[in-house]
């Protein structure tokens, strides 16, 4: 347990579907050491207290808790264990349900066009942040897997270079055609009319459809709009906040100034090194997600297909949802 | 000759300005090898390709070959030094009043607020890039020494870095508060408030008010337009490009992907080390320059005052130029 607590906490696991996946068996794990309420309770403070924002982690302790509390003492590890296994599977049956959607959306903009569909994607929203599939990396698989000529600009996504890093990495192990840009250039090739399409993940979208993400998805998102090109996001339907209406009301965490100062990379002879990239008597700002209103969003592509990003659109999707 | 053609092709310097002026002394230097006019035609062909986008560049060349060609061959290395010489004084004096006109409109911007007016800046427009004050720099100087309390938001600038390194390194000399931010985060800062105004440099600006500059600034200025920031650009004459109308018949030039794969930083113990950030087997593309439609842009900022960005804003400063 204290090794997921560790790996959620300095990010080992990242990306919201894997951290909750994460403290799911960090909670059975912890069943096993000591299956008493205490040893429960204890379990999912420490795990929750891990990465305090992450919605994903709560709803997954809560979950855990509800399913594994009913149980005697000597069944609570064997409980766990099944549960956490259940939402691994729950997670990657919404990834390819979307990925599905996703494709369909995909296919049809293929049609209407001769050459590699050219989709472009911000950060990693790909299998290495879910247990499998990815999000917005789960239309490009399946369309990938259904033999579509596609080709993915990947926004390097500073500071920590999470598309150049992962998702180039994800794409290049998966053979789907790929070309790492600095976040600099989509606006850019989106003129050009390099660009079909935008896909990208969310960390937290509201009940009227206004996107959190990974900062700079706004700026992909306002030149869409100026270029008419489509701007999707996907998500798993635990990344809605039915209970925030307005995105610019949700806090934007501040992270490290040395995420921007500083970055880490192969040398020549395969030493990892961390240089610094900015004069030492400078400082740096790191506002780390932004919000992109939902008037610069085509659609919401969910579990259960794919909606406008309003209030209405979310309703028609999920009428069952509340505002817990 | 050679080491001005390198110098300029491998951005040993850059910058409109500065090219311009490394390009008037490069045929001086040819000039002294060999005066005649096939060697003048040499230096201003090789000169002039070393970089495809500077309009400048082609402008000084033509400056040049047009003071040297009439002078009797043993003189055309003195008259060639003379004119890189007052080429040089020109830009300086130039800038210095771009920097003045610039500085009336923050002035104004302050007027209306009260703490500091934050200046959000792309690309290295500085006196790094130029002979004296710089461009879009210009004004942040000249505010700052009449006292005026400024911040700059200095974006990175990625692939090459020139706002983390250069920018950054400029205004700490010149003690002018600022912070480094990835280029992905002036669209968050905007919609929060934290951008009074945007100001930029250009390569190459068209007739009818298209800004061509560093990669990244297109979006900055949707983001501006979004958010009722206004953005200026800060262009000296000789950028403006009269033969052409429409920044999008501009080339743009893509530079090698090795520019987005790898880049070099201090490590801790103070060694220059070159690390790649990205997968060995993915590809990156490149490309250096975008084109900000004159509709984005409040005003351009020139020698002769501030106009609209649009043929009749500059034919109303410059009457007199003439699309050679």
């Amino acid at each position: 347990m204290a090794d997921a607590r560790c790996a959620i906490a300095d990010m080992l696991v990242r990306g919201a579907p894997l951290i909750g996946a994460t403290a799911a068996y960090g909670v059975a794990l912890a069943m096993r050491a000591d299956p008493s309420d205490a040893g429960l309770d204890d379990a999912v403070e420490t795990l929750g207290a891990a990465r305090p924002t992450a919605v994903n982690l709560r709803w997954a302790l809560e979950d855990m808790a509800a399913h594994v509390r009913p149980a005697p003492a000597p069944d609570r590890a064997d409980a766990a264990f099944a549960r956490a296994d259940a939402i691994c599977a729950e997670d990657a049956a919404t990834n390819g349900a979307i990925g599905e959607h996703g494709r369909a959306l995909f296919d049809a903009l293929a049609s209407k066009k001769s050459g590699p569909l050219n989709v472009l994607t911000h950060c990693n929203a790909g299998w290495l942040a879910c247990v499998e599939w990815g999000t917005a990396t789960a239309p490009i698989y399946k369309a990938h897997a259904a033999g579509m000529d596609l080709h993915v600009w990947v926004d390097e996504t500073r500071p920590r270079n999470q598309g150049a890093s992962l998702t180039a990495w994800e794409l290049a192990r998966a053979g789907v055609p790929h070309s790492v840009i600095v976040d600099n250039a989509g606006g850019h090739l989106m003129r050009r009319g390099l660009v079909d399409v935008c896909i990208v993940g969310t960390d937290r979208t509201t009940a009227r459809g206004d996107v959190c993400n990974k900062i700079g998805t706004y700026l992909k998102a306002l030149a869409a709009q100026d270029n008419g090109v489509p701007l999707y996001v996907a998500l798993p339907s635990p990344t809605i906040d039915w209970r925030v209406e307005d995105g610019d009301a949700i806090p934007i965490e501040e992270r490290a100034a040395t995420e921007v100062t500083h970055i880490a990379g192969a040398t020549a002879d395969g030493r990892i090194e961390t240089v610094r990239l900015t004069p030492a008597d400078s400082p740096a700002a790191n506002p780390a997600f932004d919000v992109t209103p939902a008037r610069l969003v085509t659609g919401l592509i969910t579990e259960r297909g794919v909606c406008a990003a309003s209030a209405d659109g979310l309703r028609g999707l999920f009428p069952d949802a509340q505002a817990a």
